[in-house]
């Protein structure tokens, strides 16, 4: 590699995003440490003992914590908090504080010894809402539909503030529908079609509301870490917000069936739509990516069947 | 009049918009009910003793209170909350608890035992940021400057989302620049005309940055309240957003000089712009009304130099 070494700080490294991260920015040669809150071992073999020592453990909510542990840092990757709209909705206040609160204070924390840093926050796609466009572009109107995705909005905001106000560099990412290695098994907040893949290989249906027709945009974290990793060296993305997405749709009766391919006995099954899931139901989703394309080359390359049949193959290796 | 006798909860009702409501809706005939904070009493001869006894104390932070004080009002005004967007800067986490957490307790509190009322909520064009176009319609983009600004847009999202999940009927207007009587003295933060008027009685000088060309949209509180009062008898406005603002321009200058013809002496200055000041001024600023005078018929009547010489007329009464 020809990039200058970096010294890079993961906080949330603990998670499906941080763990493919941190793998990554390791094998090209940076000086990597992961702040995480939970030492929970997940089972996935990813905490070695050479790992354990680039942890550092700590709170986001403990201000002074941070004001020591963010300093130094070139770039910091802002993935903690809690994730899961229907969650949020039941436990608004838990949200607010881990979310809003934990980002407020990295960004002080930032300011007071790191202004230099350059930030990168991983935002969602549900900040949109229902949409009205086939494809959505970063200019749609914003009609969050549960409490995550609202603070995810303000969260975008407080990064933008800090960056206009006080030069704070960030970079904010709407990432679409996520899936690949290293997502904790039971978690469906996030990573859908790891949630699908994961019952599959566990011999347990995969439930459909619906049809399953409901379109959403999956890519590949290896695509979204490519993409991060070259965020670190282009200036003129800095303060801006992008779509981060495959550009495709796939139905999740789709999915389901693409992972039936490799695990023959899926079991999918049609159900009726629970009340609440209906009402937060966003609608097809497609990700318009043409300005990050545009603005840093990027774009996705692992398409969705080749995707899926090395997840699979990545988790019946944790499995069995 | 005409409709039904209304029981109103007026919620930070000792504030600038609070008075002038309560005033407005007892002599319509309604059974109004201030709740506030702070009992401070501000000279204006607002709180005699037969309003004192419409005022109910304490805070929205107190989930235990709100669960019983909201109970069987019709309609509320949610009005409580500090204001400022300077403020809201130097201390985001006060902003934070006092906004969006008290926002979130009366939402909540409502579900649990008043799931029938109206509320309705003031945002403000702040949320606009600096505009695009001489206009500003409720399509333009959300650019916030400020942490007040960008708690407004989740406060805004908060109303709407318990609207659409559990059917909380509210409205949210983004005001412009409210003037007129009853704003407390040495407060800035919302009010500018008000705080020139209250310089020029005090023989102070109205000092303005740069030229004193920035445009602002003034609006009298009395046509704020005439909106406020006719939207609790619209369903069609509900769960929905809209500016609120005479649709004109008035510069900084120009306002202050309307003021030195009602009080000879006034003594305007230019002055350099402070920094943080000039990087959060949000840039001329025009309300476009169109959306609530069709949906309402409302359209305000006060004209600017009626309303600051009215409202001088008022403070002088209340200084001398």
């Amino acid at each position: 590699m020809n990039e200058i070494r970096k010294k890079i700080l993961i906080i949330g490294g603990l998670g499906f995003i941080g763990k493919n991260l941190y793998l990554s920015l390791v094998q090209d040669g940076h000086a990597v440490t992961m702040l995480t809150h939970t030492m929970r071992d997940e089972g996935d073999g990813f905490v070695t003992p050479e790992v354990k020592e680039h942890i550092l453990s700590g709170s986001i909510l403990d201000k002074a914590f941070l004001e020591e542990a963010l300093a130094s840092y070139d770039v910091i990757f802002s993935l903690a908090g809690s994730s899961g709209a229907a969650d949020s909705i039941k436990d608004p206040y838990h949200d607010l504080d881990t979310n809003l609160k934990g980002h407020l204070n990295i960004l002080e924390a930032c300011k007071k010894i790191n202004p230099k840093v350059l930030l990168i926050f991983p935002s969602t796609r549900l900040v949109y809402g229902k949409p009205d466009t086939e494809t959505v572009s970063e200019q749609h109107p914003l009609r969050p539909e549960s409490i995550y995705a609202i603070h995810k909005i303000t969260t975008e905001q407080y990064y933008l503030m800090y960056y206009h106000l006080y030069g704070i560099r960030s970079i904010i990412y709407r990432v679409a529908n996520p899936y690949g290695p290293y997502q904790r098994f039971g978690s469906n907040h996030y990573g859908i079609l790891n949630w699908f893949i994961h019952k599959a290989i566990h011999r347990e249906k995969i439930e459909l509301y619906g049809d399953g027709s409901q379109v959403r945009d999956f890519i590949h974290i290896q695509d979204v870490i490519k993409l991060f990793k070259i965020s670190m060296d282009n200036e003129r993305i800095v303060g801006r917000i992008f779509n981060v997405g495959s550009g495709k749709g796939t139905s999740l009766i789709q999915a389901a069936k693409a992972i039936s391919t490799c695990v023959p006995e899926t079991n999918i099954v049609l159900k009726a739509w629970p009340e609440i899931d209906q009402k937060i139901e966003t609608g097809d989703y497609i990700s318009d990516i043409t300005l990050v394309n545009n603005e840093t080359g990027w774009q996705p390359l692992i398409n969705i069947e080749d995707g899926i049949r090395e997840t699979i193959a990545f988790y019946q290796r944790k499995v069995t």
